[in-house]
């Protein structure tokens, strides 16, 4: 099975952030492989893999990194797939990640999603797969309506809290 | 009974940090409603919250939001209500959801208070009720010598609090 | 002809910054007066004002400050009316103001609009008069109403702009 | 020619921020269009726009917002296409904007791009729609292949700069 | 005994923080006072406060606030005793306190400290009253002589720690 | 004649901000001096004017700084006289200027003044030297009775400012 | 044997956060020295340090400092030999302590790695150490090579890590 | 000649700022090099550059990036010779480009200097040279002894600066 999504850490301790990408893939059904890469302890090892993506049939990549996070940027600057970059909070509460992802120079842009927001770079993916997949369009549909039953949820948690002038 | 003051949240995570609102109208004896809305997950429910919100009699609305907080922003630029924007801290210790809720381009205030401020936004809202219920008016001169009388309390146990040279 | 909002600002310097609101006022028909006054060069005429302006039939306050912008908070501490806050930015882009403003504790709210943003205040102060006053409130509908006008203007002159592959 | 990819802004004053990202699609061919809309001020028409671009051919859309950005975030919310942000930088040097679009709550990605980075999104669009379409993706490979050449241009204006020591 | 120093406090909440000031008025045998004033719950005992410090023999104030911090500068605009101002970290690791009270405006100074920084507030305090009092300049060449004995005795801790390669 | 104020700066760029402290103590005839010092390329010029400074005479020290701020902290921990520290904007707004200078360590206290805040500064030394200086206390309260006077001037101004229903 | 590397620290408290370059000096046989000195309590000693070091052999000094971090800008002033630096997180995150380090004047540069960063001081040291010693060289690409294992090593782990759709 | 320092930085337009780096250069008789490199744009050409550097005889690297500033890092990653890294300000005052630089992963140090900080980029470099080079260790002592004349002519300067009661 050819990964469709390829997604890239740093270390094993960016797993638990990232868990919630790799779920969502499974509940979209999408194949996908998980690597950890870093590029600067890694470099040509991140070269082979962004330079080989694309033939290797992967259609997005999601890159997660933290502190003066290189690793989304310089895997963009080696393919022309989009590659999705999540900061990750290791210090500075992920600020420094978040300014190192997003502030690329001109010509070579990450997609970049918020802080530690692994699944929001899963749903973006799959955005972007959808574009020639009918069946996965009609998911994340069915996914965005989900969102809204739980706010109805919510809602129906909140009728049961009583307050004395609580209409 | 026709609630004065709507209290619209993204989830019912907020609860916690919203009772104190709660607590104030309660204290007040204002009618009040409670829901959860989000402005990203349910924007229509959000549309027909806003649109119809002055003719259900509703006089001001609290919103609280975290992060990108569209919320109160969202519900603004739908009605002539005044809006209060509580920003959550969810991240980066508030300082997004303040930034996304105060600065509202011309045209569309939202009445910001302070990061997690649910109670100063339930103040604020009898403020602005009061200016027409005389009785309002009174208690929220009793609410704030109230809040003298714990600084005059304070003052009694740091009385209490012995030095050598503490005069 | 009683004013129904105070302007008050700390010096004739953020004039440039208040006229807006001001001119505001004067489309919506809405009677106002505007003084300079200080949290800190003029304490006690601070005081003087926040205590009298209920009674002079001010029904909402608007003030105006820089730096460590103690001035709406210090009026807020003084009066049961609603008190709007606009941070001018003096300093640090107007952040100082901003948290000064903003930052309040418990007990003593100011509803604060963003950084320089006077209209924002009008706009918010005519919104709480308009409670009462169904003339006021077609205005703001009709005034909201102009605001989509100037995007749709906005359309038209994006239409005129043109680029080979623009559709 | 349906367009497919729309550019948003927030008014005209966005227009030369935005400028390169339509010269871009110029140079790559690609039939995109080019409209005003506000969160805030013009939200009909903002939710018709999202719900209606997937049909009407639309297949990335690009959304400038700045100070508290809600148009990316609004636009995501009502459709599944993938929303591209360009945090503008109206007030504190656009961090307030890049917050705004960047830290959206789980569910509803942007993929955001750095402060005014306009050609940026439109790469970043380009590399979407590549996805499916062999020529593009040529096209792409020889714009990061001019960039490069760009550098080499710079580099022989350095060896023109001379000092006594510069080997 | 008239108290030479007045240590001002929003809260005893604060309390924790301000102990480390009173502890060093006792090493340094000052008379001191110790009080909670709010500025905005309770200004009219501020202004009472303020105006008559001097007039009772206090000559130095140091008052300790958090958040949107006025205390400090509202004091310093009502006496001409010298104020020191204490960020009490609150909120937003103490930022908004510490730019609410250094950033005051020409005219009106605040002497600032550092975050939380009771202690320093304490010193500060003792360097101008012993402007006049030769014993206390002694006093504080002494504890200046004993901070310096601190690190030669961390100095002794470290010479402890071993390495193979620690000479 | 003895300075009783010594004025301490990094380089002669500094004066531009530093005048305004220099014109308040021609105004209050206070004796000072003005001396060019660096923390980082005249260190042991610094030590001598530190340890010097008491014996001199010298019963305050103002030094103003930019960038990584060293001087106000370095000569505070040489000497027991109160050291006044003026945040110069030389570069990030001033704030890397702040932090270096307010976030002393527990024991060497600086009285700091907002950024650039030199006027500030050269009040807070008039203040401390005015606890033994009755005559200096008398213009003190002069100087702030004519702060006062301004705002009634600039009241005067916007009393001029005409709108239509500016009352 | 005399020490090539000294490392500099505030108090003991800095330790646990030095250890780690410690810990690298051992793992590269490179005699090194530890000491606490304080730019504000023992500014004699730090002068005599700094301007002593190179005399005695020391080649590189690593001085680590949180809040207004003076300590390795004061080292620099006084010695030639290369100064790093390490922002110690004593409160803001650091943020004060890495401004107080890395925005030196223009002539006394501190080389500043990371807040709380000591393993890359080290490292760095050990990289200008190696200029003129081929073994270090060669041990340091040996080290580099196994920072790279480890990032096989999480390869592996994430290997195993199970998901239906993960290929 | 070999050049013993290489000026590395991704675009001419950073050349006003990388000016001063070259300029002392030439003044400590230091051969250089100066190229463009781009971490995202010429990825091969930065992998050539860092991994030949060492054999070319190159000692040590001046590498300057703005916005995410990657290039240093890039560098530092392939080559254990000692990577100095100037954030260049090319947007958000610079700190952007900084956060990127400085906050390196464990194992991959950057010597960062101050924001435009080329000159001390190059007084760094020099110290490092200098090591092994007594002729060098004299032109810096020099080169620090001039700086404080620098400071003496700024003395002289201010004593000409007449006020009244100046001393």
């Amino acid at each position: 099975m050819t990964p469709k999504v390829s997604i890239i850490m740093g270390s094993t301790s960016d797993l638990p952030v990232m868990e919630k990408a790799a779920a969502l893939f499974d509940e979209f059904c999408i194949p996908f492989e998980m690597n950890a890469l870093s590029a600067h302890r890694t470099p040509r090892e991140v070269e082979q893999f962004a330079t080989q993506a694309e033939k290797r049939g992967v259609e997005v990549i999601i890159a997660a990194a933290g502190m003066a996070a290189h690793l989304p940027g310089v895997i963009a600057s080696m393919t022309t797939l989009p590659v999705i970059g999540v900061p990750i909070n290791a210090s500075l509460d992920g600020m420094d990640a978040l300014l190192a992802i997003v502030q690329m120079p001109p010509g070579i842009p990450v997609a970049t999603v918020g802080i530690n927001a692994s699944l929001n770079a899963a749903i973006l993916a799959v955005q972007i797969l959808a574009k020639t997949d009918n069946e996965l369009r009609t998911k994340l549909a069915d996914y965005k309506e989900n969102l809204k039953k739980k706010i109805i949820q919510a809602n129906k948690e909140l009728a049961e809290v009583k307050y004395k002038f609580k209409v």
